[in-house]
Parts: C-alpha cells; sequence; structure tokens
C-alpha cells in the first residue's frame, strides 16, 4: 500500500485501561503521533471484535490513520477496516490477500527469512518481525535472533515492522537495523498518559531514524 | 439453498475422540446418515481450523455431504465449505451474507421469534434453535421455553434445527413440533461407534417425522 507510515503502530486490546473509553485511548495515541493501529482482541467474539474495531474506525478514519483488523478477515471486512494483520497460526497470506481483496492493507508475522520472503511472495504488504526483545504479552516466546531483521532487510522490500518488548530504551536497535517502524502494546497498555507516551515513542523513532 | 437436508447435522469438534481420526470419524457418521456436516473449533487459531475443514471436506465433497463451518467466515471461504453457521456472538448474519455470497448456505442461530425473523429477513438459509434440553457442552445455558419451536415455525418459512442436548430419546419432541432437523455433538462424541450412532437417531429422526 503505497504512503502506509508504519512508525509508530499500536496495538489496541480490550487493556487499554486506566479509565480511558476506547475512543479517548484511540484519540490521545493519535494525537501523539501514532501512525496505524491495529486492533488485536484475543479470544474475543466476532461481534465483539467488530464493535470494537467500529469504535476505533470512528476515531481513526476521520483523521486519516489506518486500522488494521488482528487475525480476522471476515471482522476486518464487516468493519471496513484498512487492513488485516496475520500470524502464523492465523490463514495464509495468499488467503488473506485474496479474501481481503487488492485494496487492503495485509500484514503478516514472519519470524525467519524464509517467512518474510513467503509473505512477500504471497501478496503482504509489510511484515511483523519478532519478539526482538523478550515481551510482558508473550512472556514464554523466544526472542528471535539479533541478526533477524538485517538479514530480511537485505531479502525483502517490503517494509518490517518490528515487535515485542519494544520500549522507549531499546527502540533504536531494531530502528537502526533497518525496521520501519515499531509496534507497541505494553508500553502504551494501563499507561495514564497514552499520548505523551506515543509522542515520546514518535520522537525517538524519529531521532533513530536520522542515525 | 435448495435441497439441502438438514435432518441430521452433525457437528465435529477437536473431541471426535476414541482412536478414530477425523477422516474416520466423518465417514462414519456419513455412512451412517449424517446430512450435514459442521465443523466447530472453539479457540482454535484459523490455520487450525482451516486445517480441520479441510479433512473433513476431503471425505464429505466427494459422498455429497455439505460441510458448514461455525464462526468465521473467512476459514469458510478459505476452506471452500459449503457455508458458514453464524450465532450471537459471531458476525450479524447480513455481513455473513454479505462475505459469503448467495451461492454458499448461510445459518443462523435463533434464540427468539424475533431473532430467527430477523435471521430470514438477512439472508439466513436456516436458523438453529435451542438448546432444547440442557446441553453437556453447554451446561450453564437454560432451555429455551417449550413452546418456542412451534411459535418460530409460525413465524418463519426457513428449515429448522433443533439443537441442545438432543439424544435418540428425546429427539421426537422437537421433530413433532416443527423442526426439519436436529444437530448433535455431546452424543456422538467420544463414542466408539459413531456409524451405529448415526445410523439409530437418523432412524428416530425419520420415525418421528413420519408421525
Amino acid at each position: 500500500v503505497p504512503g502506509i507510515d508504519l512508525s509508530l503502530c499500536v496495538i489496541l486490546d480490550r487493556e487499554i485501561g486506566h479509565d480511558l473509553t476506547v475512543e479517548q485511548f484511540t484519540r490521545q495515541v493519535i494525537s501523539g503521533g501514532a501512525t496505524c493501529l491495529q486492533v488485536r482482541l484475543k479470544d474475543a467474539s466476532a461481534r465483539e471484535m467488530l464493535d470494537f474495531a467500529t469504535l476505533v474506525l470512528g476515531v481513526a478514519r476521520p483523521l486519516g490513520i489506518p486500522v488494521v483488523v488482528n487475525d480476522r478477515v471476515d471482522v476486518a471486512l464487516a468493519a471496513g477496516a484498512d487492513g488485516v494483520h496475520v500470524g502464523e497460526e492465523d490463514l495464509p497470506v495468499v488467503w488473506a490477500r485474496r479474501l481481503a481483496g487488492p485494496a487492503m492493507v495485509v500484514g503478516a508475522s514472519a519470524a525467519s527469512v524464509e517467512a518474510a520472503r513467503q509473505a512477500q511472495a504471497d501478496g503482504a504488504d509489510y511484515v511483523g518481525v519478532g519478539p526482538v526483545f523478550r515481551s510482558p504479552t508473550k512472556p514464554n516466546v523466544e526472542p528471535i535472533a539479533p541478526d533477524l531483521i538485517p538479514a530480511i532487510r537485505r531479502e525483502i522490500s517490503l517494509p518490517i515492522v518490528a515487535i515485542g518488548g519494544i520500549t522507549i530504551h531499546n527502540l533504536h536497535v531494531p530502528i537502526r537495523q533497518g525496521a520501519d517502524g515499531i509496534a507497541i502494546i505494553s508500553a502504551l497498555r494501563q499507561c495514564l498518559t497514552p499520548g505523551e507516551v506515543a509522542s515520546r515513542l514518535k520522537e525517538s523513532i524519529c531521532k533513530a531514524k536520522k542515525g
């Protein structure tokens, strides 16, 4: 998708927390500088996911920020989302692309160079690579090898979004390795001032990109 | 969908049990008289569901028995299934129909006359009504009112599939109330001879329909 800015992808789940509504949280992270949002509700019903995505889209669309739904292509289509992100346990990329059509963003997780190459061949628009660091969201998943992002960078032309355990203190690592952006979940979860945190993350990303 | 026979819908999940492969179980219940199959894997990944549905379709399609996937329209489409069944927590019927297209079977759960009427208006091909009796699969869900099936029968023209706690001993109740068929899960789960059980169920359904 030409022009999609993946610098700061914020993943939204049920635990956005601290008395903020979904709409308030969405508005705040966008005003802080989020460039892309992903709705990821694990173990939620389709109806719950659709309702949540609809709330997020209601805020994000008028502000021009794309919203991607995790895993479910059918929910993404029903919500009128901008795209879908499929992990390795989700539908194959080739099917996500076929069902989503050519206009929708299709992101794919890739845990190896081969998976990244395949995702590109199958029609993905970007790859998510991680966990870069040990993540509180998935504590039992081993981080990727430290040279995986550079290796994928050499192999494919698609944008790379680094994910997993990324904070303001370590985001320069994947960015300097060639990632185009980072995905954030834990660093913003239950955070009192998501707008400010997003804004500091955004600033650090820009700094890291400059070198 | 003209001509779909919903007399004996067998719901397949992971616990089909007793050393039978998915293919063996599928083959046996079809030879016993199952007229329709539903793949329902709760909390499964899309990939697992797709793989499971593909195995079931590999057996059922050459035998002319339709396979419906529970909840996920995207998986149903990717698997090339004959249809999708949406419950009240799943995508709205109108969206299931829009995504599935006109040729696919769309079934919808309905727990009230109003829901059944709405499902028909929104493009469903049949309604699933239940739980008719307390079901071991959903022990905390109260059974429907004893007059719900007759009430729905009077209101809509779609076929009705009765579901929930149905066994060979009680299936005559919903059938005589006007249900076109029954859906079975627990009565076949972990059963040593699913083909024989299916065949006895089928015989009882025919008997109940006759009088």
